[in-house]
Protein backbone atom coordinates (compact mmCIF):
# COMPACT_ATOMS: atom_id res chain seq x y z
CA UNK A 1 0.00 0.00 0.00
CA UNK A 2 1.32 2.99 -1.27
CA UNK A 3 0.85 6.79 -0.41
CA UNK A 4 -1.12 6.80 -3.32
CA UNK A 5 -3.71 4.19 -2.58
CA UNK A 6 -7.30 4.69 -1.50
CA UNK A 7 -9.80 2.42 0.33
CA UNK A 8 -12.64 1.49 -0.41
CA UNK A 9 -14.88 -0.27 2.06
CA UNK A 10 -18.59 -1.75 1.97
CA UNK A 11 -19.39 -5.11 -0.05
CA UNK A 12 -21.17 -3.40 -2.56
CA UNK A 13 -18.53 -0.77 -3.07
CA UNK A 14 -15.90 -3.09 -3.28
CA UNK A 15 -18.39 -5.56 -5.85
CA UNK A 16 -18.88 -2.65 -7.62
CA UNK A 17 -15.49 -1.58 -8.16
CA UNK A 18 -14.31 -5.30 -9.07
CA UNK A 19 -17.22 -4.42 -11.88
CA UNK A 20 -15.82 -1.67 -13.08
CA UNK A 21 -13.23 -2.94 -15.39
CA UNK A 22 -11.30 0.85 -15.68
CA UNK A 23 -10.67 0.37 -11.88
CA UNK A 24 -7.35 -0.61 -10.67
CA UNK A 25 -7.42 -2.69 -8.12
CA UNK A 26 -4.22 -3.92 -6.22
CA UNK A 27 -6.13 -6.05 -4.23
CA UNK A 28 -9.21 -7.37 -1.77
CA UNK A 29 -8.70 -7.56 2.05
CA UNK A 30 -11.50 -9.77 3.41
CA UNK A 31 -11.63 -9.84 7.41
CA UNK A 32 -10.73 -13.28 8.65
CA UNK A 33 -13.09 -15.76 9.66
CA UNK A 34 -15.77 -14.10 7.15
CA UNK A 35 -17.74 -16.40 5.25
CA UNK A 36 -20.60 -16.88 3.56
CA UNK A 37 -22.14 -16.27 -0.01
CA UNK A 38 -21.03 -12.70 0.01
CA UNK A 39 -16.76 -13.84 0.11
CA UNK A 40 -18.01 -16.28 -2.45
CA UNK A 41 -19.06 -13.45 -5.07
CA UNK A 42 -16.28 -11.33 -4.06
CA UNK A 43 -13.53 -14.19 -4.06
CA UNK A 44 -14.88 -15.25 -7.22
CA UNK A 45 -14.57 -12.20 -9.33
CA UNK A 46 -11.36 -11.12 -8.20
CA UNK A 47 -10.14 -14.33 -9.28
CA UNK A 48 -11.28 -13.68 -12.90
CA UNK A 49 -10.04 -10.12 -12.70
CA UNK A 50 -6.45 -11.77 -11.43
CA UNK A 51 -6.61 -9.38 -8.59
CA UNK A 52 -5.00 -10.88 -4.90
CA UNK A 53 -7.24 -11.71 -1.73
CA UNK A 54 -5.99 -10.86 1.48
CA UNK A 55 -7.31 -12.38 4.39
CA UNK A 56 -6.80 -10.18 7.13
CA UNK A 57 -7.04 -9.95 10.52
CA UNK A 58 -9.83 -7.52 12.13
CA UNK A 59 -7.72 -5.58 13.84
CA UNK A 60 -5.02 -4.89 11.03
CA UNK A 61 -7.95 -3.99 9.35
CA UNK A 62 -9.17 -1.45 12.25
CA UNK A 63 -6.03 0.26 11.82
CA UNK A 64 -6.57 1.60 8.77
CA UNK A 65 -9.85 1.94 8.88
CA UNK A 66 -11.42 2.58 12.71
CA UNK A 67 -15.46 2.27 11.69
CA UNK A 68 -17.04 -1.26 10.81
CA UNK A 69 -18.21 0.45 8.07
CA UNK A 70 -16.21 -1.94 5.87
CA UNK A 71 -18.42 -5.00 6.44
CA UNK A 72 -15.40 -7.13 6.06
CA UNK A 73 -14.93 -5.81 2.42
CA UNK A 74 -12.32 -3.45 1.18
CA UNK A 75 -10.70 -2.68 -2.20
CA UNK A 76 -7.30 -0.86 -2.04
CA UNK A 77 -7.26 0.89 -5.50
CA UNK A 78 -4.19 2.82 -7.07
CA UNK A 79 -4.89 6.35 -6.89
CA UNK A 80 -5.26 7.47 -10.42
CA UNK A 81 -7.10 10.00 -11.18
CA UNK A 82 -7.90 11.27 -14.80
CA UNK A 83 -7.04 14.98 -15.74
CA UNK A 84 -9.34 17.32 -17.09
CA UNK A 85 -8.30 18.06 -20.73
CA UNK A 86 -7.81 22.17 -20.00
CA UNK A 87 -5.94 21.30 -17.22
CA UNK A 88 -3.40 19.08 -20.20
CA UNK A 89 -4.18 21.97 -22.81
CA UNK A 90 -2.66 24.60 -20.54
CA UNK A 91 0.34 22.59 -19.31
CA UNK A 92 1.40 22.23 -22.79
CA UNK A 93 0.98 26.08 -23.76
CA UNK A 94 3.10 27.00 -20.89
CA UNK A 95 5.93 26.06 -23.30
CA UNK A 96 4.34 27.60 -26.23
CA UNK A 97 6.09 26.03 -29.84
CA UNK A 98 7.17 23.11 -27.26
CA UNK A 99 3.88 21.68 -26.18
CA UNK A 100 3.71 17.93 -26.88
CA UNK A 101 0.63 15.69 -25.95
CA UNK A 102 -0.34 11.96 -26.85
CA UNK A 103 -3.40 11.29 -28.33
CA UNK A 104 -4.05 7.42 -28.68
CA UNK A 105 -6.38 5.46 -31.02
CA UNK A 106 -7.34 1.77 -30.69
CA UNK A 107 -4.53 0.96 -28.18
CA UNK A 108 -6.40 -1.93 -26.19
CA UNK A 109 -3.09 -4.00 -25.11
CA UNK A 110 -3.07 -2.90 -21.24
CA UNK A 111 0.88 -3.63 -21.57
CA UNK A 112 1.33 -1.37 -24.29
CA UNK A 113 -0.74 1.61 -23.31
CA UNK A 114 1.08 1.68 -20.06
CA UNK A 115 4.58 1.05 -22.06
CA UNK A 116 3.48 4.11 -23.35
CA UNK A 117 2.55 5.92 -20.55
CA UNK A 118 6.12 5.47 -19.15
CA UNK A 119 8.19 6.44 -22.42
CA UNK A 120 5.73 9.65 -22.90
CA UNK A 121 6.47 10.58 -19.19
CA UNK A 122 10.42 9.88 -19.89
CA UNK A 123 10.50 12.29 -22.97
CA UNK A 124 8.41 15.13 -20.56
CA UNK A 125 5.24 14.75 -22.33
CA UNK A 126 2.94 17.18 -21.43
CA UNK A 127 -0.41 14.88 -21.44
CA UNK A 128 -1.77 12.09 -23.22
CA UNK A 129 -5.46 11.54 -24.51
CA UNK A 130 -7.52 8.60 -24.54
CA UNK A 131 -10.49 7.65 -25.60
CA UNK A 132 -13.28 6.35 -23.86
CA UNK A 133 -13.63 3.81 -25.95
CA UNK A 134 -12.03 1.33 -28.46
CA UNK A 135 -8.90 1.96 -26.13
CA UNK A 136 -7.68 0.51 -22.54
CA UNK A 137 -8.31 2.62 -19.32
CA UNK A 138 -5.67 3.36 -16.84
CA UNK A 139 -6.09 -0.43 -15.17
CA UNK A 140 -4.08 -2.04 -12.54
CA UNK A 141 -2.17 -4.18 -15.58
CA UNK A 142 -1.84 -0.50 -17.17
CA UNK A 143 0.42 1.30 -14.04
CA UNK A 144 2.08 -2.51 -13.62
CA UNK A 145 3.62 -1.81 -17.16
CA UNK A 146 3.82 1.85 -16.49
CA UNK A 147 6.16 1.18 -13.78
CA UNK A 148 5.13 4.35 -11.41
CA UNK A 149 5.28 6.78 -14.99
CA UNK A 150 1.56 7.47 -14.34
CA UNK A 151 2.33 9.95 -11.42
CA UNK A 152 4.58 12.38 -14.05
CA UNK A 153 1.60 11.89 -16.82
CA UNK A 154 -1.64 13.45 -17.03
CA UNK A 155 -3.65 11.40 -18.86
CA UNK A 156 -7.72 12.72 -19.62
CA UNK A 157 -10.01 10.43 -20.84
CA UNK A 158 -12.10 11.85 -23.58
CA UNK A 159 -15.63 10.82 -24.78
CA UNK A 160 -15.17 11.71 -28.31
CA UNK A 161 -11.32 11.75 -30.09
CA UNK A 162 -12.28 12.87 -33.18
CA UNK A 163 -14.32 15.84 -31.57
CA UNK A 164 -11.26 16.95 -29.05
CA UNK A 165 -8.58 16.72 -31.84
CA UNK A 166 -10.67 19.25 -33.34
CA UNK A 167 -10.77 21.07 -30.22
CA UNK A 168 -6.76 21.18 -29.49
CA UNK A 169 -6.59 22.21 -33.60
CA UNK A 170 -8.35 25.48 -32.79
CA UNK A 171 -5.83 25.91 -29.65
CA UNK A 172 -3.33 25.76 -31.92
CA UNK A 173 -1.89 22.07 -32.04
CA UNK A 174 -0.57 20.65 -34.77
CA UNK A 175 -2.46 17.13 -35.21
CA UNK A 176 0.20 14.74 -36.44
CA UNK A 177 -0.91 11.11 -37.35
CA UNK A 178 1.13 7.95 -37.51
CA UNK A 179 1.30 5.42 -40.49
CA UNK A 180 3.00 2.24 -41.47
CA UNK A 181 2.08 3.10 -45.06
CA UNK A 182 5.92 3.76 -47.01
CA UNK A 183 4.63 7.05 -48.70
CA UNK A 184 4.46 9.22 -45.77
CA UNK A 185 6.92 11.46 -44.52
CA UNK A 186 9.77 10.30 -42.69
CA UNK A 187 9.64 11.27 -39.41
CA UNK A 188 13.48 12.80 -39.68
CA UNK A 189 12.01 14.75 -42.53
CA UNK A 190 9.24 16.62 -40.43
CA UNK A 191 9.72 20.04 -38.37
CA UNK A 192 9.16 18.80 -34.81
CA UNK A 193 9.25 22.76 -33.29
CA UNK A 194 5.64 23.40 -32.75
CA UNK A 195 2.92 22.67 -30.64
CA UNK A 196 2.12 19.08 -31.55
CA UNK A 197 -0.46 16.04 -30.61
CA UNK A 198 1.33 13.00 -31.85
CA UNK A 199 -1.98 10.08 -32.70
CA UNK A 200 -0.73 7.01 -32.52
CA UNK A 201 -2.55 4.33 -33.29
CA UNK A 202 -2.62 0.35 -32.69
CA UNK A 203 0.15 -1.86 -34.47
CA UNK A 204 -2.13 -3.80 -36.65
CA UNK A 205 -5.07 -1.19 -37.99
CA UNK A 206 -2.76 1.91 -37.17
CA UNK A 207 -4.85 5.61 -36.85
CA UNK A 208 -8.66 5.44 -37.89
CA UNK A 209 -9.56 6.57 -41.21
CA UNK A 210 -12.06 9.32 -39.62
CA UNK A 211 -8.80 10.36 -37.21
CA UNK A 212 -6.27 10.18 -39.73
CA UNK A 213 -8.60 12.67 -41.71
CA UNK A 214 -8.19 15.13 -38.80
CA UNK A 215 -4.48 15.32 -39.42
CA UNK A 216 -2.31 17.95 -40.54
CA UNK A 217 -0.06 15.57 -41.55
CA UNK A 218 0.89 12.05 -41.34
CA UNK A 219 4.52 10.92 -40.57
CA UNK A 220 5.99 7.27 -40.17
CA UNK A 221 9.29 5.88 -39.38
CA UNK A 222 11.12 4.47 -42.68
CA UNK A 223 11.57 0.96 -42.55
CA UNK A 224 15.41 -0.25 -43.12
CA UNK A 225 14.91 -4.07 -41.93
CA UNK A 226 12.23 -6.89 -43.49
CA UNK A 227 9.99 -5.87 -39.89
CA UNK A 228 7.55 -4.01 -40.97
CA UNK A 229 6.18 -2.75 -37.75
CA UNK A 230 7.29 -1.78 -34.40
CA UNK A 231 5.44 -2.20 -30.57
CA UNK A 232 3.68 0.89 -30.22
CA UNK A 233 5.60 1.95 -27.44
CA UNK A 234 8.44 1.57 -29.44
CA UNK A 235 7.44 3.32 -31.76
CA UNK A 236 6.27 6.44 -29.77
CA UNK A 237 9.74 6.09 -28.17
CA UNK A 238 11.25 6.77 -31.50
CA UNK A 239 9.43 9.27 -33.07
CA UNK A 240 9.61 11.51 -29.56
CA UNK A 241 13.20 10.74 -29.14
CA UNK A 242 13.31 12.58 -32.76
CA UNK A 243 11.06 15.26 -31.18
CA UNK A 244 13.29 16.25 -28.07
CA UNK A 245 16.37 15.79 -30.70
CA UNK A 246 14.91 18.37 -33.28
CA UNK A 247 13.36 20.68 -30.38
CA UNK A 248 17.13 20.89 -27.99
CA UNK A 249 19.16 21.92 -31.49
CA UNK B 1 2.18 -25.45 -36.98
CA UNK B 2 3.97 -23.20 -39.39
CA UNK B 3 6.69 -24.56 -42.03
CA UNK B 4 9.52 -23.24 -39.26
CA UNK B 5 8.68 -25.98 -37.00
CA UNK B 6 10.49 -29.27 -36.24
CA UNK B 7 8.64 -32.42 -34.78
CA UNK B 8 10.92 -34.08 -32.29
CA UNK B 9 9.81 -38.04 -31.74
CA UNK B 10 10.39 -40.10 -29.03
CA UNK B 11 9.62 -40.41 -24.91
CA UNK B 12 13.43 -39.49 -24.23
CA UNK B 13 13.81 -36.78 -26.85
CA UNK B 14 10.52 -34.92 -26.25
CA UNK B 15 11.76 -35.21 -22.31
CA UNK B 16 14.85 -33.95 -23.05
CA UNK B 17 13.55 -30.93 -24.80
CA UNK B 18 11.11 -30.05 -22.20
CA UNK B 19 14.16 -30.15 -19.58
CA UNK B 20 15.88 -27.51 -21.67
CA UNK B 21 14.98 -24.26 -21.31
CA UNK B 22 15.95 -23.13 -24.30
CA UNK B 23 13.88 -25.27 -26.09
CA UNK B 24 11.25 -23.38 -27.72
CA UNK B 25 8.80 -26.00 -27.79
CA UNK B 26 5.10 -25.14 -28.89
CA UNK B 27 3.33 -27.85 -27.41
CA UNK B 28 3.61 -31.38 -26.88
CA UNK B 29 1.53 -34.34 -28.38
CA UNK B 30 0.70 -37.18 -26.66
CA UNK B 31 -1.53 -40.07 -28.50
CA UNK B 32 -4.92 -40.27 -27.41
CA UNK B 33 -5.26 -44.11 -25.14
CA UNK B 34 -1.17 -43.81 -23.94
CA UNK B 35 -1.14 -43.87 -20.20
CA UNK B 36 1.26 -44.89 -17.37
CA UNK B 37 4.08 -42.62 -15.77
CA UNK B 38 5.86 -41.64 -18.70
CA UNK B 39 2.48 -39.69 -19.75
CA UNK B 40 2.04 -38.29 -16.21
CA UNK B 41 6.30 -37.70 -16.25
CA UNK B 42 5.91 -35.43 -19.89
CA UNK B 43 2.36 -33.90 -18.87
CA UNK B 44 3.86 -32.67 -14.93
CA UNK B 45 7.09 -30.94 -16.93
CA UNK B 46 5.18 -29.55 -19.78
CA UNK B 47 2.71 -27.99 -17.30
CA UNK B 48 5.81 -26.51 -14.93
CA UNK B 49 6.97 -24.45 -18.16
CA UNK B 50 3.53 -23.48 -19.36
CA UNK B 51 3.83 -25.99 -22.80
CA UNK B 52 0.28 -26.73 -23.86
CA UNK B 53 -0.30 -30.40 -24.25
CA UNK B 54 -2.24 -31.98 -27.12
CA UNK B 55 -4.13 -35.65 -27.00
CA UNK B 56 -4.10 -36.46 -30.91
CA UNK B 57 -5.88 -38.97 -32.72
CA UNK B 58 -2.92 -41.68 -33.79
CA UNK B 59 -4.03 -41.46 -37.38
CA UNK B 60 -3.66 -37.69 -36.76
CA UNK B 61 -0.01 -38.41 -35.76
CA UNK B 62 0.92 -40.84 -38.45
CA UNK B 63 0.37 -38.40 -41.03
CA UNK B 64 2.97 -36.42 -40.21
CA UNK B 65 4.90 -39.40 -38.32
CA UNK B 66 4.15 -42.05 -41.01
CA UNK B 67 6.84 -44.43 -38.53
CA UNK B 68 5.77 -45.39 -34.99
CA UNK B 69 9.28 -44.33 -34.06
CA UNK B 70 7.97 -41.69 -31.95
CA UNK B 71 6.30 -44.37 -28.97
CA UNK B 72 3.32 -41.77 -28.64
CA UNK B 73 5.56 -38.71 -27.70
CA UNK B 74 5.94 -35.96 -29.76
CA UNK B 75 7.53 -32.04 -29.30
CA UNK B 76 6.34 -29.33 -31.98
CA UNK B 77 9.61 -27.12 -31.58
CA UNK B 78 9.75 -23.58 -33.38
CA UNK B 79 12.23 -23.82 -35.47
CA UNK B 80 14.74 -21.33 -34.41
CA UNK B 81 18.48 -22.13 -34.62
CA UNK B 82 21.18 -19.68 -33.33
CA UNK B 83 23.77 -18.56 -35.58
CA UNK B 84 27.49 -18.53 -35.42
CA UNK B 85 28.93 -15.19 -34.71
CA UNK B 86 31.58 -15.37 -37.30
CA UNK B 87 28.49 -15.39 -39.71
CA UNK B 88 26.94 -12.25 -37.86
CA UNK B 89 30.16 -10.60 -38.24
CA UNK B 90 30.80 -11.57 -42.15
CA UNK B 91 26.97 -10.34 -42.35
CA UNK B 92 27.92 -7.01 -40.18
CA UNK B 93 31.28 -6.53 -42.08
CA UNK B 94 29.86 -6.52 -45.79
CA UNK B 95 28.55 -2.71 -45.04
CA UNK B 96 31.76 -2.21 -43.84
CA UNK B 97 31.54 1.53 -41.60
CA UNK B 98 27.81 0.81 -41.21
CA UNK B 99 27.73 -2.74 -39.59
CA UNK B 100 25.57 -2.64 -36.58
CA UNK B 101 25.55 -5.26 -33.92
CA UNK B 102 23.50 -5.66 -30.39
CA UNK B 103 24.69 -7.18 -27.63
CA UNK B 104 22.74 -7.95 -24.55
CA UNK B 105 23.86 -8.28 -21.08
CA UNK B 106 21.76 -9.53 -18.33
CA UNK B 107 18.44 -9.10 -20.37
CA UNK B 108 16.56 -12.24 -18.31
CA UNK B 109 12.74 -10.87 -18.99
CA UNK B 110 11.26 -12.80 -22.05
CA UNK B 111 9.24 -10.30 -23.19
CA UNK B 112 11.96 -7.73 -23.66
CA UNK B 113 14.47 -9.98 -25.35
CA UNK B 114 11.52 -10.43 -28.03
CA UNK B 115 10.55 -7.13 -28.25
CA UNK B 116 14.14 -6.14 -28.93
CA UNK B 117 14.56 -8.72 -31.86
CA UNK B 118 11.78 -7.19 -33.35
CA UNK B 119 13.00 -4.00 -32.83
CA UNK B 120 16.65 -4.54 -34.05
CA UNK B 121 15.39 -6.28 -36.83
CA UNK B 122 12.97 -3.53 -37.93
CA UNK B 123 16.15 -1.01 -37.73
CA UNK B 124 18.15 -3.55 -39.69
CA UNK B 125 20.74 -4.68 -36.85
CA UNK B 126 22.58 -7.50 -38.76
CA UNK B 127 22.98 -10.04 -35.64
CA UNK B 128 22.60 -9.92 -31.70
CA UNK B 129 25.11 -11.57 -29.65
CA UNK B 130 23.08 -12.84 -26.10
CA UNK B 131 25.29 -14.72 -23.42
CA UNK B 132 24.59 -18.28 -22.48
CA UNK B 133 24.48 -17.29 -18.81
CA UNK B 134 22.78 -14.75 -17.17
CA UNK B 135 20.53 -14.10 -20.03
CA UNK B 136 17.15 -15.24 -21.52
CA UNK B 137 17.55 -17.50 -24.69
CA UNK B 138 15.34 -17.03 -27.26
CA UNK B 139 12.72 -19.65 -25.63
CA UNK B 140 9.00 -19.86 -26.94
CA UNK B 141 7.87 -16.65 -24.99
CA UNK B 142 10.54 -14.72 -26.67
CA UNK B 143 9.78 -15.67 -30.05
CA UNK B 144 6.13 -14.63 -29.87
CA UNK B 145 7.19 -11.17 -28.18
CA UNK B 146 9.92 -11.14 -31.22
CA UNK B 147 6.46 -11.34 -33.48
CA UNK B 148 8.33 -13.59 -36.25
CA UNK B 149 11.00 -11.29 -36.56
CA UNK B 150 13.89 -13.48 -35.58
CA UNK B 151 13.47 -15.03 -38.65
CA UNK B 152 15.17 -11.65 -39.67
CA UNK B 153 17.44 -11.41 -37.11
CA UNK B 154 20.59 -13.86 -36.72
CA UNK B 155 20.98 -13.99 -33.11
CA UNK B 156 24.60 -16.29 -31.67
CA UNK B 157 24.78 -17.43 -28.42
CA UNK B 158 28.28 -16.92 -26.34
CA UNK B 159 29.62 -18.35 -23.65
CA UNK B 160 31.75 -15.42 -22.34
CA UNK B 161 30.21 -11.98 -23.39
CA UNK B 162 33.81 -9.92 -22.29
CA UNK B 163 35.65 -12.63 -25.05
CA UNK B 164 33.30 -11.87 -27.89
CA UNK B 165 33.38 -8.04 -27.34
CA UNK B 166 37.18 -8.43 -26.97
CA UNK B 167 36.93 -10.02 -30.31
CA UNK B 168 34.94 -7.77 -32.19
CA UNK B 169 36.84 -5.22 -30.96
CA UNK B 170 39.81 -6.80 -32.89
CA UNK B 171 37.33 -7.00 -35.80
CA UNK B 172 37.33 -3.24 -35.85
CA UNK B 173 33.93 -2.77 -34.30
CA UNK B 174 33.24 0.51 -31.85
CA UNK B 175 31.79 -1.39 -29.00
CA UNK B 176 29.44 0.90 -27.48
CA UNK B 177 28.17 0.66 -23.81
CA UNK B 178 24.63 2.09 -22.90
CA UNK B 179 23.47 3.74 -19.24
CA UNK B 180 21.06 5.51 -17.60
CA UNK B 181 24.17 8.08 -15.56
CA UNK B 182 23.70 11.41 -16.41
CA UNK B 183 27.38 12.03 -16.93
CA UNK B 184 27.70 10.00 -20.05
CA UNK B 185 27.79 10.88 -23.39
CA UNK B 186 24.41 12.04 -24.69
CA UNK B 187 23.37 9.38 -28.34
CA UNK B 188 23.04 12.48 -30.30
CA UNK B 189 26.36 13.58 -30.30
CA UNK B 190 27.75 10.07 -30.39
CA UNK B 191 28.84 9.49 -34.57
CA UNK B 192 27.69 6.73 -35.48
CA UNK B 193 28.97 6.12 -38.82
CA UNK B 194 31.47 3.10 -37.78
CA UNK B 195 30.83 -0.42 -37.23
CA UNK B 196 29.24 -0.45 -33.92
CA UNK B 197 28.73 -3.20 -31.52
CA UNK B 198 25.61 -1.51 -29.46
CA UNK B 199 25.58 -3.15 -25.70
CA UNK B 200 22.26 -2.88 -24.16
CA UNK B 201 22.01 -3.84 -20.10
CA UNK B 202 19.23 -4.68 -18.11
CA UNK B 203 16.65 -1.87 -16.55
CA UNK B 204 17.93 -1.95 -13.30
CA UNK B 205 21.57 -2.91 -13.00
CA UNK B 206 22.75 -1.90 -16.52
CA UNK B 207 25.51 -3.10 -18.32
CA UNK B 208 27.94 -4.75 -15.94
CA UNK B 209 31.01 -2.95 -14.86
CA UNK B 210 33.13 -5.88 -16.15
CA UNK B 211 31.89 -5.27 -20.16
CA UNK B 212 31.67 -1.52 -19.37
CA UNK B 213 35.48 -1.42 -18.85
CA UNK B 214 35.55 -3.34 -22.20
CA UNK B 215 33.47 -0.73 -23.92
CA UNK B 216 35.07 2.39 -26.22
CA UNK B 217 32.43 5.26 -25.91
CA UNK B 218 29.04 4.67 -23.28
CA UNK B 219 26.24 6.53 -24.19
CA UNK B 220 23.07 7.34 -22.78
CA UNK B 221 19.43 8.83 -23.54
CA UNK B 222 19.19 12.44 -22.36
CA UNK B 223 16.33 12.32 -19.13
CA UNK B 224 14.21 15.35 -20.24
CA UNK B 225 11.23 14.02 -17.68
CA UNK B 226 10.89 13.01 -14.33
CA UNK B 227 11.08 9.24 -15.00
CA UNK B 228 14.33 7.84 -15.26
CA UNK B 229 14.46 4.81 -17.55
CA UNK B 230 13.02 3.52 -20.34
CA UNK B 231 11.60 -0.82 -21.12
CA UNK B 232 15.27 -2.00 -22.90
CA UNK B 233 13.01 -2.34 -25.92
CA UNK B 234 12.17 1.30 -26.46
CA UNK B 235 15.40 2.56 -25.17
CA UNK B 236 17.04 -0.06 -28.31
CA UNK B 237 15.04 1.54 -30.21
CA UNK B 238 15.61 5.00 -29.57
CA UNK B 239 18.86 3.88 -30.04
CA UNK B 240 18.82 2.37 -33.68
CA UNK B 241 16.56 4.94 -35.07
CA UNK B 242 19.32 7.73 -34.16
CA UNK B 243 21.87 5.43 -35.51
CA UNK B 244 19.99 5.14 -38.72
CA UNK B 245 19.14 8.81 -39.08
CA UNK B 246 22.75 9.88 -38.75
CA UNK B 247 24.08 6.98 -41.46
CA UNK B 248 20.79 8.32 -43.84
CA UNK B 249 22.33 12.01 -43.90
Amino acid sequence: MNRNSRLIPGFQAVRESLLREEMAIQEIWITQGKKGPRVTEIVHIAERRHIPVRFKRASEVSRVLPDNIHQGFIALVEGFHYADLDQIVERALKVQGNGLLIAVDHITDEGNLGALIRTAAFFGSHGMVIPKDRSAGVTARVLKSAAGAHNYLPVAKVVNLGMTLKFLDKKGFWIIGTSVDEDVLSLYEFDWKRDVVLVLGNEQKGVSPSIRRLCHQVIGIPVTGQVESLNVSVAGGVILSEIKRQRAN
